[in-house]
């Protein structure tokens, strides 16, 4: 209770600064920045703020924020300092503790002024930035260790710019990895030899786990911002593409880039511009926010943020792309596979919905409300005793973790219909995860504003589901993200995200503590992945 | 000889001001234009230079004339004044006779300025701008007259704003039609009902047959400025399209816009906004050029001009539409089908190249060099005695009509090499024509620098064929352009382009004239389009 109160009583104190911006202070001038103010206002915006506000602050899981809609609706710098300070119930994080008061103050003038537009970005550029540190022919050509690389997890260390390479079976670090800039996740490719990383300024590299010590074998930028990355996972008729291609999708300029995935060659640019799919607005800024790749079929599911689109992507012939440009719904954000990998489940969060769209008839199928703000990371799988099939996702903006039935050829009375309602401790949820041989499904808070409720994580059991899980602070540090199974789908890996960093490790029969590792070089852990789950996209 | 020593001392002309251009005039200031002045210069680049060089200069059939390149290359205002004024060898038109003086001063000196960019346009504002004048109810069940309406002619009269309905058996004039600006292009519906019309200025009109007095039954404007329409032909299987839909190439915004077949709605728009397939640098402006309509799949093909692409899309389902984009060269211009409908045939005249396009496949199987700027408009088929069936085009940058092998299956050695030359009078040839009934091939010569070879047509025998044609000037006055066969494929018409006008038709057998049109209502006539012939793609 004390924690909704405080919630509510920030959005107040927003309405409370909103309100006497009515008034007179709304034809305020605005102060003008230093260019040393503005470039560190533009940083602070582009890292925390243009994943949800978009770029050029035209809004997609945020509102827009453009300068002369802020005007329009009588917004201050003062009532923007408030939002940024104490977020909002509706999803908005609360950067209060995390900005100084200052950089509050510069970001909040930043955004009365217009967005500056960042630059294109052309082949040639993206080649030249292409570094192939080891040759495919210097690489091992079998695993230079006895190591099970399959249960590696990679790390994402994000203010560090790193990712650390740990052992699953001994907890022992393999070796920690000079990747750049904010990795934003991994991937693994079809192999899982190597790990995928894209970094938010738009950098790739790629990791190979069966070198004696795994390192970094290439490096590529193919945009100024970026969020997502997979490979090539098809082997079949059409063709042997495993290990062979990967693809960035960009956040700015709106683009697709395929590369090599042996060397990270750029090979191919495909704008995303696109016109809204019901507003027919021409939207500069389009972006590919999330992307899956089909195991069945030579494709690649991506989504257009802004514009409302999935974009099924066949990638068998390089020189005659085919996409089928899929009307879903707005804004998309991140979403997964159903158990069977035939479905992918995306979501529209400022929709409240998560749309289906079937990968073998490449038509949207369904739109499943699930409540404020979904945000379903890949989102999790298991067999509901009940209902059969089902599928997860927490919300950014309400205390649920909602399923619904996701298996239509044999329990078609419960497909794509909300079945089962969890509750959580509080908005912010970013994740939900399980594993087919794993007994519990597993949530986190993060971007909850209450310092207890985002250090907090619930278990739900997935044999006797029942509404409220079994729910406990991991750390009195930080905010607590993202989960991971090991291979074998018995141990839960948890991020403590600060400066501090911990790695919390549970079993998921007994939900105990197996192991906390704590360590100088575990900076800002956010994202883990384990290597066999993420190539056969296992959750 | 006459005539070739002229264009020669044009081009002297030209090179002599652009070496005195490298001297100390080379930074003279530009001088201003007042508001007027630049408005008029912005009409005149857009109706008469922005189709080869693009609306925002960049270059496509002509060169990159933006400011900037201009001035890199040190011309100045008045080696403008002389390339308009006296047009280049290489195929870039005189414009001395049409322009006045001032009128050719103040482009030049729009030129040495930035490029303004036109607005973009979204659904909402096409629909905005949509009239349905008269409702598919109100139409017509069947023909409300007894006139053989597959062998009506569609006349372009271009600066009149109108198109005329002529009849082909008796060729008096069924109605003329108001369509607003610049009309480019006529199409027909794939059951020759409808005439569809697109403007220079984005502007489609749609006219009804089967009315009393055909008339303009629907307008709708979906985009800036534009060249290209054509409908949906496909019957089968997977439906039938015939006269269910149309699509509108736009040269900006760079998009497509696929409207409703019966009433001209917009239903979808689709941003051809790319990178170039070859640079892979992002191109703002990416203009959709020509449109081919399959018959055997539900697909039209459009090029995107300065990207180098053909795009096939296959509109069977419109909410999930799929796009493929075959790679083929820069830049792209028209072209049409082989004799069997299989084989999209395209100009990158840019190259000195046609590029042949699978319909079947969605590859591009070959690339033939032709000669300098090929323009074929749809290009020409029929069966050579010696090489089989060929299709031909003629070429803006020197004095040959070409033809090529276009038939792989039965006459592989031939398929896609040059195997007639033909000789025409000169450059500047627009269009070539011929039909499967008809004994004789048919060019022009609209943007020759020369009076006499301007108004010049030739004529080759198909079952005897030389290398020479049999050429006579057709009038005294305008430029000539443009054929048409009517339905049985045994007269040509040709337009005498210019504020008098005309329309010759002639025998196609013994190349004798017929019958010349002259007539108050005819001013500026330029493309003719036979009902049959169109909507069946013969040509």
């Amino acid at each position: 209770m004390i924690k909704r109160f405080k919630a509510i009583l920030a959005a107040f104190a927003v309405l409370m600064v909103m309100h006497s911006a009515y008034g007179d202070e709304a034809t305020a001038p605005v102060s003008a920045l230093s260019a040393e103010d503005f470039s560190k206002a533009k940083a602070l915006f582009f890292n925390r703020c243009a994943g949800c506000h978009g770029t050029t602050r035209k809004g997609a899981t945020g509102p827009n924020i453009t300068d002369e809609n802020l005007k329009k609706k009588g917004y201050t710098a003062e009532v923007a300092e408030a939002f940024i300070t104490n977020g909002t119930p509706g999803g908005m994080p609360s950067f209060g503790g995390d900005f100084s008061e200052a950089d509050i103050d510069i970001l909040a003038n930043f955004l009365m002024q217009p967005p500056p537009i960042p630059p294109e970005m052309s082949l040639e550029e993206m080649t030249d930035s292409w570094k192939l540190i080891i040759p495919e022919a210097q690489r091992p050509k079998k695993p230079e260790h006895t190591k099970n690389w399959k249960n590696f997890f990679g790390i994402v260390l994000r203010d560090a710019g790193k990712v650390a390479i740990l052992d699953g079976d001994t907890k022992e670090v393999v070796n920690i990895v000079d990747t750049g800039f904010a990795v934003h996740i991994l991937r693994s490719s079809a192999s899982g030899r190597y790990f995928y990383s894209i970094g938010r300024d738009g950098k790739a590299t790629m990791i190979d786990l069966w070198m004696a010590k795994p390192d970094k074998v290439a490096e590529v930028k193919t945009c100024q911002e970026a969020r997502s990355i997979d490979s090539s996972k098809y082997k079949g008729k059409k063709g042997n593409f495993e290990d062979k291609l990967a693809i960035i999708g960009c956040y700015w300029p709106p683009h697709f880039v395929i590369i090599d995935g042996q060397t990270l060659e750029p090979k191919k640019v495909v704008s995303t511009r696109a016109y809204a799919y019901d507003s027919g607005e021409y939207l500069n800024e389009s972006r590919v926010a999330a992307i899956i790749a089909a195991h069945k079929e030579p494709e690649w599911f991506i989504n257009l943020k802004e514009a409302g689109f999935i974009w099924a992507i066949d990638y068998s012939d390089m020189k005659n792309l085919q996409v089928t440009m899929i009307e879903t719904e707005r804004y998309m954000h991140d979403g997964g596979w159903d158990a069977t990998h035939r479905y992918i489940q995306m979501a529209a969060n400022m929709k409240n919905k998560m749309v289906v769209v079937d990968s073998e008839t490449k038509k949207q199928i369904a739109q499943v409300e699930t409540g404020q703000k979904p945000h379903p990371g890949r989102g999790a799988n298991w067999v509901d005793p009940e209902f059969g099939p089902v599928t997860a996702t927490p919300h950014l903006g309400e205390a649920t973790m909602v399923a619904w039935g996701s298996d239509p050829k044999w329990h078609p009375k419960n497909a794509w219909k909300v079945v089962r309602k969890f509750a959580t401790l509080g908005g912010g949820g970013l994740f939900v995860k399980t594993h087919p041989k794993a007994s519990h499904i597993w949530v986190d808070h993060t971007l909850n504003p209450d310092d207890k409720i985002k250090r907090s994580i619930c278990a739900y059991e997935k044999a006797k589901p029942t509404a409220k899980g079994k729910c406990w602070e991991v750390a009195d540090h930080g905010r607590v993200t993202h989960f991971e199974y090991n291979q074998a789908g018995t141990e839960v890996w948890v991020a403590v995200w600060d400066q501090v960093g911990e790695l919390v490790i549970y079993d998921d029969k007994t939900l105990k503590e197996i192991k906390r590792i704590k360590a100088d070089w575990l900076r800002t852990p956010t994202g883990h992945f384990n290597v066999y789950n993420t190539m056969t996209d296992t959750y």
